[in-house]
């Protein structure tokens, strides 16, 4: 996430003064994409920016707070999930900047898109945040740290599980010599649908229709598979769950 | 799925001849819409089509087949999960047309990008078909009854389930006040990924890189939503599962 952010900081029109990294080959392979020095200690941070942006793994946050070298510095993290306080132990003036978005090192990401969550202690920060976020995106949130984190889970079902849904997919079709490019168009319409329609009300498939008999021949199908079956099953029983007074209804 | 497919036929310049419906009322709506007459008895079925398409819940096929006047006709099913040989207690020619696509009544669908599944049990019905079906999409496949299957099970996971999961995502957003929008260029994205890698090779999130703290928080948070925590443990455990020698490698 540090290089996406660095880059598109750096693109509209920020200056990126320095960059740091535990691994000097890595500050290295940034700075020289920005143009800007790398240092390899925390001592020789610049004392003359405007906002120092912490950008690294949950846990090596708290650990970065502790060494960090300078005092009532304007400090902000990225993490969806790690309060706004775990900067306190550096600073009166925490601050927290989270792109809602999902970042792999080979695939650019459009900032303009990413909606950006912001958080900062003193009212005057916020605003140079905002200032800044607006710079890169056309979505600016105030959010706070409770639900950054609300947010966080949120995106967890909504990205990293749905992800884990075509990987079961794309598995089940490799094992059958089908390939995933089959269900690529059925991937997107099913991402393009909620787009407009409250995704509740896009519901489909046979535990939308409390259709047993389809679900039994699925979990048969899927008995060599005891993980995915597991999945298929409590999915299915939570549609189900979900729908019941619909059915209920429905079959009267 | 019904109406989707007799509107596409007819703006591909197929002659349909009949609807029926088990509801008449239903059958106008749809014969008022293609130009065409409704039937309100299996009787009244015309002897003269080439193609006679079944395109009813999976519980239904079988007694509709019971009912079918008609003799040695093609007669072709639209289901994911049915074999062919439902339609064997009317005809030896059998036939499945099956759209791997997620369908609403409100929204329209653009046939052209929607993989058609085919089969039969003739070579020269299977020529008829795949003629009728390249009018109306790019990409056909012959697939047998057995893949139809496992195509179909895949789809329940990469559409079905994925929508499960935006719906959680937005009802988690909504006990908090905040709004599903938020999560919308997310969403597009995780799709976006995957068109272009392999959904196993795009996974991110906590569970990918085992941060069994991020974990346990969001379990916590989720104590309120048992139904909604068991899908998170779930799928975590699911995901750590796979990606176990990476993570093991990682960290060495």
């Amino acid at each position: 996430m540090a290089t996406h952010m660095a880059l598109a900081l750096k693109n509209s029109g920020v200056e990126v003064l320095q960059v740091y990294s535990r691994t000097f080959s890595s500050a290295e392979a940034l700075a020289s994409r920005i143009g800007c020095p790398a240092i390899s200690e925390l001592d020789e941070l610049s004392g003359r920016a405007d906002l120092y942006v912490i950008s690294v793994s949950d846990d090596a946050i708290a650990g970065l707070v502790k060494h960090f070298p300078l005092k009532d510095k304007f400090l902000a993290h990225t993490s969806g999930t790690t309060g706004m306080e775990v900067l306190n132990a550096a600073t009166s003036r925490a601050g927290v900047f989270y792109p809602l978005q999902t970042f792999s090192k080979e695939v650019a990401v459009d900032f303009g898109e990413v909606p950006l969550c912001l958080e900062a202690a003193r009212d005057e920060d916020y605003r140079l945040l905002e200032q800044l976020a607006g710079r890169l995106s056309g979505t600016v949130a105030g959010v706070s740290s409770e639900e950054r984190r609300q947010v966080h889970v949120a995106a967890v079902f909504a990205c990293n599980f749905v992800n884990h849904m075509y990987a079961i997919a794309a598995d089940l079709l490799e094992e059958n010599h089908l390939s995933f490019d089959l269900l690529k168009p059925l991937v997107q319409e099913t991402a393009r649908k909620v787009m407009h329609t409250a995704p509740g009300s896009a519901q489909t498939g046979p535990a939308r229709r409390n259709n047993r008999e389809v679900i039994e021949t699925h979990l048969r199908m899927l008995d060599a598979n005891p993980g995915f079956r597991e999945i298929y099953n409590f999915v299915s029983e939570s549609i189900i769950n979900r729908y019941k007074e619909d059915n209920k209804q429905g079959t009267e």
